[in-house]
């Protein structure tokens, strides 16, 4: 842990909870793994529902606050609004045979990506271990990510 | 492409399209242009508005979501609101002399940045070639940019 | 300022002023501090107000527009709801013994942890020197980040 062996490394820290911000920490580690380039995620804050067992399949878009949404910002707010636009956007990323996030999250695994969960969040919102997806590695400190994303491209979604 | 041959390169993906978080983007590239550092911008999600041709010229301030306008969210829901704080900023960045998001995507370009659209976002989103600006070098797939980004310090806005 | 003497270093850019955005750069730093990493931090944006005398205290988590919160958007756009969902999290904080942002920009400071504000955002928010706490090292350009970032591991938040 933290020898930068010369190895390239992809270190990528998911901070959101969202599912238009979820998909490119995803994509991101995927292809990396592809590539054949380490890949390491740090699930904090809202990122932790990405790997939280109840709450991965139910991540919504953003649209409230995003203004290149297009929507004038009072039908953001409307609860149903959230939710049509992620209808919109499962069945267009489901044409193009892209992975729901648990899925994904499994695929990124078995590839070969370390999967973390960040412990001051986790203490944040009283997440135990249990509760999130079996793929995740670990809770760790931010201290363990320094030492782990050593020699890493990082990346803080 | 690739292939990291020692010279320093700032590879930034552009994720976010309201206009507070697309000038980021583009004043380091410039900055990196100005200082001899290769830059790479990698247009995916909501950030393909910056170099739409159509949506490029009109992106607004995320006021809603963002605690930092210090206005009551409720006033920052209302339509008019965005318009009227990126009018603000429009104003403000007029003044600075910094130049509007088209013309800095041309200089950037210019000073010779790359410029791409994200394969997987211009699928979702059904945007084809001829709906981006000149300037964009192509539209390649996260593969590529974890090729292209090879040696590069990351940064994801 | 700019040479790369081969020790490991983190340049976080702070482009958000609400709470939960501002604690992961914080965290990030000071765990890079303990492990002797060098610690570079780059405020911009809405992130001035973590490094803003009078502002720093009253940092709100940002609830509209964060699918995340689990709230109807429209009740997140209550102006009270912001403050609630900000005393919980400063509630939680607080137990968890993980200092307020003042003390902990103080304390990353002590620690040798550099922190900069951005001369454009600076202008265009007509910020003065004398508006920010005193552990900032400096307002200063984009092209200066880019010259004290060689050779870090960089990071927007």
């Amino acid at each position: 842990m933290g020898e930068n062996n010369g190895t390239r490394k992809l270190a990528i820290i998911c901070s959101k909870g969202s599912l238009d911000m979820a998909y490119p920490g995803l994509v991101l580690a995927n292809a990396a793994r592809q590539a054949g380039v380490e890949a390491v995620l740090f699930f904090t804050f809202w990122g932790m529902e990405i790997i939280h067992k109840e709450k991965q399949k139910n991540l919504k878009v953003s649209t409230v606050g995003n203004p290149s949404m297009h929507m004038p910002t009072v039908l953001g707010g409307i609860p149903g609004m959230s939710t049509m636009a992620s209808s919109m956007m499962k069945k267009k990323i489901d044409e193009l045979d892209i992975p729901p996030i648990d899925e994904f999250v499994e695929m990124i695994h078995d590839a070969g990506a370390k999967l973390y969960a960040c412990r001051m969040a986790a203490d944040m919102m009283d997440i135990k271990e249990e509760d999130l997806v079996p793929q995740v590695d670990g809770i760790i400190s931010a201290m363990d990510f320094i030492d782990i994303s050593e020699g890493a491209q990082t990346i803080f979604i």
